[in-house]
């Protein structure tokens, strides 16, 4: 079972994440990503689906032509975990 | 240019249209979809992204885990167009 992290362990690992930062409302760390088109955009996230079934983590998302949304939360934690941290640093190396 | 359709064009064609409506505030018809899991959703979806180069006309989508948002809506014409409908009619066909 993943665990909830800290407000300062996620305070501390944000400090080398650049562009993602908590939700305001939500349990819940999050960065919007701009691409030159729809086929970047995409190509982006087909990476992201490989990832999330092979971690078994899945995001929450929204796309619009070449702007990508993502939140990244763990529900079985009710906060903010690992799993959410290696996703977001595994999604930085796509870009 | 994409023409904007009138209320009752719109209406019409929505009674032909399975489950999708028009959105509360914006000048858009919205769909939300359920399956069995992310792998079924993104498949749906990756369909949808081909759809959408082919047609150089792309929705506003949210996905989490089984669920995908769609909403779509002609920025060019300021509400909604033959475009959309005709989006929505295949997307329909990859159920």
């Amino acid at each position: 079972m993943p665990q909830k992290l800290s407000d300062e362990k996620i305070a501390d690992t944000l400090n080398t994440l650049t562009g993602w930062k908590r939700h305001d409302t939500k349990h819940a760390i999050e960065k919007s990503f701009k691409f030159q088109d729809f086929s970047e955009a995409w190509a982006f996230m087909s990476r992201i689906a490989l990832l999330a079934e092979q971690m078994n983590h899945h995001p929450e998302w929204f796309n619009v032509y070449n702007r990508v949304d993502i939140l990244l939360t763990t529900h079985d934690a009710d906060g903010i975990s690992d799993n959410d941290i290696e996703m977001a640093r595994k999604i930085e190396k796509y870009l």
